[in-house]
């Protein structure tokens, strides 16, 4: 694939994985990884002083699905929902796909009211997976490290 | 069309969408829609229910004009500018160009005063006419349902 | 180039000079200039009545190597970080190459409150420098007059 060519496929991943969860089709998320995959959200702080830990979500496709059991189980569609507004991915050097995009997630409340929920970048490990591109590993680095909220619906 | 082109294109109709808008050519705006062409805003609620209704703007391009005309009488530029960020549009399935792009607008006031102003996707069927894509159907689905004030310029 | 090819680099472009400000490697800003350009950050009203001045920052890349000094020097990234959502850009017709970009910059505070911190469109001339795009010209016009605090990190 060429660069331009490789930056549609990201950038087509990443509209799919916004509006999955948008959209509330959360069961179409965890298939955007591959069975085995880091799926992690952490602060820009804690990211910069190479803390591994973050609050790590999930390191196979099944922990995620069992993410998306709990989120219904606990209805959390009906109070809130999310908006990704996710820029162009920039490459990253070294193996493999790497790239690198900013993000930003307006939240809508029940009642009308929207608020700006989170905004970073999202650093991710993209590979071939039966005929599509999937995140092997996604890790949402936060700028801001308030996470007492974010723990509801995926990032 | 490859769907790079075409996801190409329809990115570059968005920006023209956005900034025929913001940068206050609203007269340039009825000219991305198809002569027969729907216009509508609606809130994520009750296009869930399939409430066809919403707040339709306009069935045709004379109605849009007929639209600018009224905003133009009503000097609406003078008190706020919108901004439209808009992401990568994805193709969704079905007869002819689909697709599905999620937006952010920002609105300031005349005192400065910058604010959210809505959030949502934007459901799109286009059409080639006229040498160019044009906009044969734009549903303009917002995840508040907070209308009051979405009425003066264009999502 | 195709207009595809040059929307992507352009793309990549602002992704790069966005990424360079928000992470932190404030040092690499400079570098997407040509040695003499022009870089202005001013508002939509100045802009419109064609008012030359604005906030001038720099008419070459040493000046704009010095800010960053300056900003080192402040430490100002202390106390906050940005996040630059970009959106497509949109060629305008004219000599090389031009283009209008909408933008919107998220701020971070140290204790996690985010604000919307600006919003508007660049305005680039763009050329083809040591075998990549640098920008010539990019002029930042921001829906806002309020500039007080806008001094800070670059737009």
């Amino acid at each position: 694939m060429t660069n331009a060519n490789t930056l549609f496929c990201l950038s087509a991943l990443n509209t799919e994985y916004g509006t999955c969860i948008d959209s509330d089709r959360l069961e179409d998320w965890p298939g955007l990884f591959t069975e085995q995959c880091t799926y992690k959200i952490t602060s820009a702080d804690n990211h910069r002083r190479g803390y591994a830990a973050g609050v790590v979500y999930a390191d196979s496709r099944a922990m995620l699905q069992d993410r998306v059991a709990a989120l219904r189980e606990a209805n959390i569609y009906e109070r809130q929902t999310y908006r990704h507004i996710v820029g162009m991915p920039a490459l990253r050097p070294g193996d493999g796909i790497l790239s690198e995009t900013p993000f930003l997630v307006v939240r809508t409340m029940r009642d009308g009211r929207m608020d700006l929920f989170a905004a970073g970048v999202y650093l991710d490990r993209v590979r071939e997976d039966g005929g599509k591109l999937r995140f092997a590993e996604r890790i949402v680095v936060c700028d801001s490290s308030r996470f007492d909220t974010l723990l509801a619906i995926p990032l």
